[in-house]
């Protein structure tokens, strides 16, 4: 396995391992590795003959209140991980080499952005499609993996690539979870006991949702009453967004009529946001056809529980 | 010469030709193609192997009380000259082809597009900005060469290419002008008689600045002026800017400073736009090192007469 600082070293790679006809699969992160990222790593092994990890704490991401600075890092133990995940390159730049100027140019998706974490987080997308932009210009990927928890993230992605006409393919890779359900993420580590134990709601109420749909035929309405209800019966949850939109184009959906009326025409999202104490988690299920059950992800087969 | 309408008909030839090692050279034009096209073809033709021209009036980068309906286009003609030039396929796609859906993604500059046409045109360069960004994921070319005409166009495109690490070299090419000094245009059809008269001052304002400079050592208010007096002597002429800035990043310089002192230190733009009747007129020179005469462009020597 080979690490990379620099642009041009891997740009190097890239170009000698494309003369040589080697599809390469990319999985950009920011980093401290866990399950969810071994299983966009393992995929793109799977289905590439070269795969590049990167990890990149993008500044352009985060908000000037948010955690840019203490988001947890630990690069010795990403890099052992992606040894033993068969990794051929990670690409690891500094931010310097990644903005060496003042970033002038950014990529924005507009109808995606203005609901969800785009409304709570402004800013926010137009930095993941700026890097994300960047990345897949350096890598030039066959395929790039990013995972299903960030379900916005990956409309806007795959948005962005349609709009732009880019040349890679984007392969959108199941949640996964704790063995109580909580779906891995970086910023799971900042939870203390109590609150790691009530976080189990999020998980909870998609749970829930699927009986409220299926045994209770609620209309949208009612479903986000209850899922309000049921996170907020948390002491420590405050819901920062609990909403049900059309997928993948987030657009808001009629609410006096039932989701199972809904999913005869469209695929929907409930998609989820709430803080505990400093740790804001986000958590959302698809819902597809007239049949109320979990959306099928290719090949690794629905939720995975770790 | 081939001429393709579709984005996958002209995919599949590129990568036929990225197979063969060919190099490819990419013409973005919007047509009703002059001298000024006909000089980056056969630069292109002389740097790469293959060459697209693309033939595109987009609709993104016009205002809504702009000439986007009344833009010359003769495709017939177009193709002729393409044909003359031995261009290898012409990319003719409808606006349909280009923007199958609404405009969700745009590509902007921000710190280049506040001035100059950018702040005459609200939107131009972000529809300018977007459109090359998805001719360039199409074309995929190892060149891509522009008219320095359009000046501001031009860091505008150096500028995404370097922020977003877009694989494509930007050649700027020099402004080609008719006998008497316009600057070529595919909007000059639109000028009558009288208009296509005065239309000169803006090449002779550009001449006599070099004197003002070089003999009367003006600073750059001065130099403003002079240029404001001697192109609004024409009847016909509403101006509708006259700048001068630093180049390629246009950021404005010390008024009471001599151009001289300035050249010492750093390239300016002298960029004018010019409105005769309906017709907006544009033209600019780039003052280099601290010497008073024209920036030479490479190969073509400077200011070509047609």
């Amino acid at each position: 396995m080979e690490v990379m600082n620099t642009i041009s070293q891997l740009k190097q790679f890239i170009y000698h391992n494309k003369e040589q006809k080697q599809s390469i699969g990319f999985v950009p992160t920011m980093g401290y590795l866990h399950e969810g990222h071994r299983s966009l790593m393992q995929k793109a092994k799977s289905e590439c003959d070269i795969v590049v990890l990167s990890i990149f704490v993008n500044p352009l991401q985060f908000g000037p209140n948010e955690d840019f600075e203490v988001y947890p890092r630990d690069t010795e133990r990403d890099l052992q991980i992606a040894q033993d995940m068969n990794i051929d390159v990670v690409f690891l730049p500094t931010v310097k080499e990644m903005y060496p100027s003042e970033v002038n140019t950014k990529v924005s998706v507009s109808n995606l952005t203005s609901r969800l974490c785009g409304a709570s987080r402004p800013g926010h997308f137009d930095g993941v499609s700026t890097v994300v932009m960047k990345l897949l210009n350096i890598v030039e990927p066959d395929k790039a993996f990013f995972g299903q928890k960030d379900a916005q993230q990956v409309a806007v992605i795959t948005q962005m690539v349609f709009d732009l006409n880019m040349n890679v393919e984007i392969v959108p890779c199941p949640i996964i979870r704790e063995k109580d359900g909580l779906a891995l993420s970086s910023r799971n580590v900042y939870l203390n006991d109590e609150e790691r134990v009530q976080a189990i709601r999020l998980f909870e109420a998609l749970e829930l949702s699927e009986r409220w749909i299926g045994e209770m035929n609620v209309t949208t309405e009612v479903l986000q009453k209850h899922l309000y209800a049921h996170i907020s019966s948390a002491p420590l949850a405050k819901i920062d967004y609990i909403e049900i939109l059309s997928y993948p184009d987030l657009q808001p959906i009629e609410k006096t009529n039932t989701v199972t009326q809904i999913l005869a025409d469209k695929e929907i999202i409930v998609a989820l946001a709430v803080k505990f104490g400093k740790t804001r988690l986000i958590d959302n299920r698809i819902y597809t056809n007239n049949t109320i059950k979990v959306k099928k992800q290719p090949d690794l087969g629905g939720i995975v529980y770790v």
